[in-house]
C-alpha cells in the first residue's frame, strides 16, 4: 500500500502563497495561524500542500518541485500568469513525448505545466 | 476541479533514489532512461513522483519536502532508516497536534514522518 503523501513548502508569506496555490490547484483553505497555511484538494484526490512560514528566502532552484499536468498547457499557463505566477522560459520543452513551460510562483519557487507529467520512454 | 499533480525530485543518482523511494513510499518503477526514473502508486492514489538526473548536488535546505503520513510514526522512522534514510534531529517534534521527525533521503533530501500531517490549529 502507498504511503498517504503529504507536500511542504517554506516561504516567507503563507498568506500570498495561499492565495496563489489555492487558485492555481483550485484548492481550499483548511486552516491556519501565523507560521503556516494548510491547503487542501476537498475531493481528496490531491495531496494537501502546508505552506509554512521561514525566516529565510529562497536561495538556489528548488530540489523538488510540482508539475501540474493538463492537456491544455497553453491555457493554463496564461491563467497562472493572470494568477501571479511568471514564465521561467519563454519557449515549452519537449521531450520523451511531454511538452512542458516552465514557471516560478510569486516566490520564485519553480513549477512546470506539462501535458502528460510522465515521460514515455522506456528503460535505455 | 483540482489540477492534476505530480512530483519531480532532482538528484545525482535516480536510480539510488528510485530503489529508495519505491520502497519507502510503495510505489512501482514505471520507467525510466538515463535522465529519469518515474515512479508511480499504482492504485493511483498518490501522485507520481519523477527522479530526474542533475549535474548539481544538493546545496542548502530543501524549499518543498514530502511529509509521510503514518499513525505509528516510530515504526515508519524504523523502517525508512532501514532502507537508507537517516533522522536529521534525534527527538521527534511536536505542534498543533502534530508529531513528527525530520529526516533525510540517501542523498540528503530533508522528509517528515508525520502522524498526522495537518495542523489542527485554526486561525491565529
Amino acid at each position: 500500500m502507498a504511503a498517504t503523501i503529504g507536500l511542504v513548502l517554506d516561504c516567507t508569506d503563507p498568506d500570498r502563497l495561499a492565495a496563489f496555490w489555492s487558485a492555481a490547484l483550485g484548492y481550499a483553505t483548511l486552516g491556519g495561524a501565523r507560521s503556516y497555511v494548510m491547503l487542501v484538494d476537498q475531493s481528496g484526490q490531491q495531496p494537501k500542500l502546508l505552506l509554512q512560514r521561514v525566516p529565510e528566502a529562497k536561495a538556489g532552484k528548488n530540489r523538488m518541485y510540482l508539475d501540474i499536468e493538463t492537456p491544455a498547457v497553453d491555457d493554463e499557463v496564461t491563467r497562472l500568469e493572470d494568477l501571479g505566477a511568471r514564465r521561467l522560459e519563454t519557449e515549452p520543452r519537449a521531450e520523451h513525448g511531454t511538452r512542458w513551460v516552465i514557471m516560478a510562483d510569486p516566490e520564485g519557487n519553480e513549477f512546470c505545466v506539462c501535458d502528460a507529467g510522465q515521460p514515455n520512454g522506456t528503460s535505455a
